[in-house]
């Protein structure tokens, strides 16, 4: 993973390019171009972007627009002109892109007689690891997380369980969709976005990505998967618990008291220098020690079905993955350490908290509480 | 834009990428890959998202996990895997890639001996034309900005100026975050989700996509736009209004109007089998008549220095693009109509509705009153 030499080109959405945001600070939805070379940094963004661009984007990043780069009016639509020209100015013929990089473009610059190499892992190698300005950011949006967690839990305590199971508050049932409701409004009171948040009661959460819909019941497992993204800056917080209104059953309580052991498990391998093969296999150990096996072929495999854990930064998922791979932790990672076992039967249990990597082992982003049976 | 013959091969997450969730109906944060081939469609996900994709993607498409494709472990991981054995399924060496696909897998793919075609336009032409199902959501996502920009406006008329003309509301001053928050909690009460929602006061409208920020005053223009996208399904409303509590300057007025006036120059143009091109020139000749002809040059330009429309969605900015551009309306279209005017001394004026095109004419989307000085 060493940094890479010579011109760097990046094109896309900065809102779905999360190194573009890293590179120039600055987001927009319409596609930017970007290019580094011997310490120049030039961005090429459409022309009624160029005044935020000039304010929102970090020093010494040099804003452009497309009519500053390209005559022909027809030419400066086209992004692949855009970039022409900027090589031209740092008389570059060679350039590396990311994995990532549109074909499209990469095949109309060979064309020109650019040569473009295509980089092997991140062209930004250094964004798994966090400083200070975002660890800062990244303890923000976990704890707004944790504050959505904490309503959330509140909204469950308060529902009663009625004759026929379902829970009711103020009247009315209790559904998934207003508990996400309620942590949405609590994200949202502290500037951020959750796309996709998760409140899955029963057995729907036998499929970890699975968001939950309809009636929650008493006595049995929600998953509650919170990951709020800051509209500030655009890093993320991650928070999983499961919990249950009223008593679990004896199933599910030993399915949280062996999702809890394979947290410990994980977090106990967890320091910098440490392969991530073996905190997976420590998680995956604990739960079989319980007698959580996986099994089951193929798309019908049930237990613990994902990996422990991954870097979260400005992407939800990103490097360094925790699991059955390569690699190595580094003090400054971010990554959540989240086991979980999903049965269609009993449905799912999952803990996920989000940790700093440190020389000596990890501290918490920030702290929630270990909510279980409400 | 005739439709593509032969294997059709997209690859990347759904969220990021409109084309599979057009093409699935499945949306997730992680890596997919789709294939297509003479009527059979593919689609492998990671083991986690499979009990998942097999209920929500749309009938017809066969869900495989990794494990099923490839049998060496450390291989699964890698999607260049997935799809070669992908192609050897459905005996194809040669397959189409939209332009945005990632040039790292065309490579290897490559190496294979894989013949890799990149598409000269949409892969789904048809994407830009709605049918009956997608013009309902479009709708409610359209309807969905117009209940949030009343709560706005409402917000704002019942804000007073103090004497330092700042707006004052429940005894605080009023600004941009409060204003945006009540329109994001407004669209979460319809399941949608806003990004980016604009609430730009004084001179912070001169940029357009300038979000906003501290109080807003009586007498400036505030310059609203919302862009929500329905959680359900992904479609996206967009709608712009720009008001003043209170009475605006001869200068935003007089704004305002010819602003008003080029919206309906464009709107007199549209209807399918009309050229893109004309109906942007006719609201760029409605400014300049009116005294607003775009002046200054590159990044310093002010006047009207956008597009006059784009297509609306799976994603918020798609083709069509209304602008000097070649291209044609067709019947099913859905764009936004959005002239505006920036200028750093007085902020900017934008006006959008969104609108389908028709044989004869358009009609709105949904109707949203005409707000101005409030």
């Amino acid at each position: 993973m060493k940094k890479l030499t010579g011109p760097l080109l990046i094109a896309g959405s900065p809102e779905k390019v999360p190194d573009l945001l890293y590179a120039t600070g600055f987001s927009a939805v319409d596609p930017v171009v970007y290019l580094q070379d011997r310490g120049r940094r030039w961005l090429v963004v459409p022309l009624l972007e160029a005044g935020r661009a000039r304010r929102q984007a970090k020093k010494g990043v040099e804003i452009l627009i497309p009519a500053e780069l390209v005559r022909r009016r027809s030419a400066q639509r086209r992004r692949d002109q855009w970039i022409l020209a900027l090589l031209r100015r740092a008389r570059a013929r060679r350039v590396t892109v990311p994995g990532y990089f549109p074909v499209d473009l990469v095949r109309r610059l060979e064309r020109r007689g650019i040569r473009v190499r295509v980089a092997p892992g991140s062209v930004f190698p250094e964004r798994e690891v966090k400083d200070a300005a975002e660890l800062r950011r990244l303890r923000l949006a976990q704890r707004a997380a944790i504050r959505a967690m904490r309503r959330a839990v509140g909204l469950l305590r308060r529902a009663r369980a009625r004759a026929d199971g379902l829970l009711e508050l103020e009247g009315r049932v209790l559904t998934s969709e207003r508990v996400r409701h309620e942590i949405d409004t609590t994200l949202l009171e502290h500037d951020c976005i959750a796309t996709e948040t998760i409140a899955a009661g029963g057995t729907q959460g036998a499929d970890p990505h699975e968001r939950g819909r309809g009636p929650l019941r008493a006595g049995e497992p929600i998953v509650i998967d919170i990951f709020p993204r800051r509209r500030a800056d655009g890093y993320w917080g991650d928070l999983t618990r499961t919990v249950v209104r009223g008593q679990a059953s004896p199933a599910v309580r030993k399915m949280h008291e062996a999702v809890r052991r394979a947290q410990r498990a994980a977090l106990r391998g967890i320091r910098a220098g440490a392969a991530v093969a073996p905190i997976h296999r420590a998680a995956q150990r604990a739960l079989e020690a319980a007698g959580f096996a996986t099994a089951g072929r193929g798309a019908e495999a049930e237990g613990f079905i994902h990996n422990t854990g991954h870097g979260v930064g400005l992407e939800i998922h990103e490097g360094p993955i925790v699991g059955d791979a390569p690699g190595r932790l580094r003090a400054g990672h971010v990554i959540t350490v989240e086991p979980g076992l999903y049965y269609r039967r009993h449905g799912g249990v999952r803990i996920e908290d989000t940790i700093v990597v440190t020389a000596k082992g990890s501290r918490p982003l920030a702290r929630c509480p270990d909510y279980f049976e409400l």
